[in-house]
């Protein structure tokens, strides 16, 4: 099948019809509908589907000549809430036509090819981002996992049943035989514009973190009580947001809060609570520390103005992801119309998971013309996406062909 | 029944396990309980009870020989989101008690004395203070309260049907034979606490108004989109907030941001819309008008900087409620224990919108030892209490007795 078949097929699924943005949390309809498109995709092209407990999948292409360590490409499948089309299923849709193109051209693979899809990349629901690699490495332990819960407070477990999913968190079997993982994924900055390139290569993942801001106050009548009696979070929480931008600005780093809910979130009382969702990034370990100490002490000075208390807990933190240099080099290069730029991102993905685990890792990007993302106007030109995936398949016959290096 | 037992009867409903404060928003089914209740009341007193096609229901105790115009009593039963026991029901429930009290005494009224229970006084499901009276005097229309919807989009009229009423919204006939409305209160702030005095009366009730400000900028990615090309309206939202706390605060008035959505409300993604609501509340109709310029001018001013907009609705606004001057002084004056103290509130009553429609009206309010109201906190002492029911006992009196003025 073309790319654009295969994009059409996905398209519509969890599309919000007022926004246009779409809304596939993982174990949820609309996730699940793209879940048995990527089984279907398996199906028909005659690949082997393994499953773990934690709900990731891999079809592998085993020729009948393939064998020794796999190469594993693929995404994920779930969104944020109201995210874009391209995050995530832009990598699976080009992993199943990169495979077409190698087969139309006869390759045979010397090695297994896998397209997989891991579940909860985008912590959309259970707040823990690359939640399934996490899981399917140990990075993020079941004792862990099983204490999430959604807004809702359904727990993970719950969530998979619900699903009709039989769950069984843990490291499980499934990359035992991969060798080496490259993850195609839009670009989502403007990186690949500013460099006139369709496609890239990663070289980094900055260090991220998701921090928990409880700001506790005293809830109150709206209009009986005096300013200056108030315990008011919500103050404390506007005043801690906005240092966190500027302290993100001064230093060209990342800080933004983009989820907030106050307690009892009514208009005429004074909140008794105020809790926001940091988002932090950095270009090393020790500067996202830095912003970190900074905007901690910027609202712990504030709590103490207005009479409230801050607690911050740390929901997850991910260090620097330096991902394999030589692989980077030799998938960069030796093409007739130049090599790719080496580039690195600030977003994480599961291909920093599994990089962080040892597994020789690339990523390739493909341009974003506006750089817009995690948005309903996040958009790659076709024409980008069919290079894209063009350069996945010249990846796996590079890495998975006759001539690959042990 | 001693106020005791009937606030016994009452303290369960619709209070949550974890806060200890209550949700009884409007034809959910803790308000719905209390409304049952209420009707038992009147069945257990022979009060007659009279309903209209908004929700609001009154008890009338007609003794054989008495006509002329009607003296109302009463409050309210629905409580704001995790709100206290005594706004509202201490209303309720402190007028059958004082209807108790007179018979117990033997008095015969001269005038019909009436218990009413008007429905949304918190505006904490469909964001209109005072629905109930609003829509009995004319001062909300059918039209515009058709339009109201619930957080989860149910409209007005289905979430009445829903309940099992049959709405018919509009002015109706239930206040056709009121002469004069009281309105017993818990107080909201802690003007009785500095006077030493158990019980007060209402002089004037603050103009207030309740505003929904859209602020409405980009969504995007949290990590790869650089500070300075965003849009993110949450900045926006938090300026604004401070600046409406500032302003409040120089000229001894009132601005609470108390509730607040974000869209998509995701942690790795800079929102797309802020909307947040403002209650104001100043001295004077100009004081809140000029009010609002200032923190609307703020507002404009940072969304400039934000590369964000700004959209301010006024969803309601009430100007000053000034009571009945003779009624006040006739029933603060007079009593044994010296006069009661005529004090200004800032808290919207549907007292204040039956003055409004040309009802002489008055309000007594019990001391409220910390002055916490809207909270869980919320507080009287049931000597204070029992205070009130005499000094309502004994307003009902003045105003139903054979001597009551034309």
């Amino acid at each position: 099948m073309t790319f654009e078949q295969l994009w059409r097929d996905l398209d519509p699924i969890g599309r919000s019809a007022s926004s246009g943005g779409y809304f596939r949390q993982p174990f949820g309809s609309a996730e699940r509908e793209c879940h048995a498109w990527f089984l279907e995709q398996c199906a028909t092209r005659g690949l082997e589907v393994e499953s773990d407990g934690n709900g990731n999948t891999i079809g592998w292409w085993r020729a009948a000549s393939a064998g020794g360590p796999g190469v594993l490409t693929g995404s994920h499948l779930d969104s944020v809430l109201d995210g874009g089309a391209y995050d995530g299923p832009l990598g699976v849709v080009s992993s199943f036509a990169a495979i077409d193109h190698l087969r139309d051209r006869g390759f045979v693979p010397a090695r297994p090819i896998g397209i997989g899809a891991f579940v909860e990349e985008e912590g959309s629901r259970f707040g823990l981002a690359c939640l399934g690699s996490r899981l399917m490495t140990g990075a993020t332990t079941p004792e862990q996992a099983r204490e999430l819960r959604d807004r809702a407070g359904v727990p993970l477990l719950d969530a998979m049943s619900a699903a009709g999913l039989e769950p069984e968190l843990g490291t499980g079997h499934l990359l035992e035989n991969v060798g080496v993982f490259v993850e195609l994924h839009v670009e989502q900055g403007r990186d690949l514009v500013d460099r006139g390139a369709a496609v890239g290569v990663a070289s980094e993942i900055w260090p991220h973190g998701r921090y928990r801001f409880d700001f506790t106050g005293e809830a109150n009548h709206a209009g009986t009580t005096r300013m200056e009696d108030r315990h008011d979070p919500m103050l404390t929480y506007a005043m801690t947001a906005l240092a966190a931008n500027k302290q993100a600005r001064l230093s060209g780093e990342r800080a933004t809060f983009g989820r907030i809910e106050a307690v009892p979130n009514g208009t005429n009382a004074v909140p008794s609570r105020v809790t926001a969702w940091l988002d932090a990034r950095c270009a090393t370990d020790d500067s996202l520390a830095a912003l970190m100490a900074e905007i901690e002490r910027m609202g712990h000075d504030r709590a103490g103005l207005d009479g409230t208390v801050l607690a911050v807990t740390a929901e997850s933190v991910s260090g620097a992801v330096h991902f394999d240099d030589d692989l980077a080099r030799r998938l960069a290069t030796g093409h007739a119309v130049g090599d790719w730029p080496i580039i690195p991102t600030q977003a994480g993905h599961d291909a920093g998971v599994l990089s962080a685990a040892g597994i020789p890792t690339a990523m390739l990007f493909v341009r974003n013309p506006t750089g817009v993302s995690h948005s309903p106007a996040e958009f790659a030109e076709t024409a980008d996406c069919l290079v894209g995936v063009e350069a996945l398949a010249t990846t796996l016959e590079r890495l998975a062909g006759e001539g690959a290096a042990g």
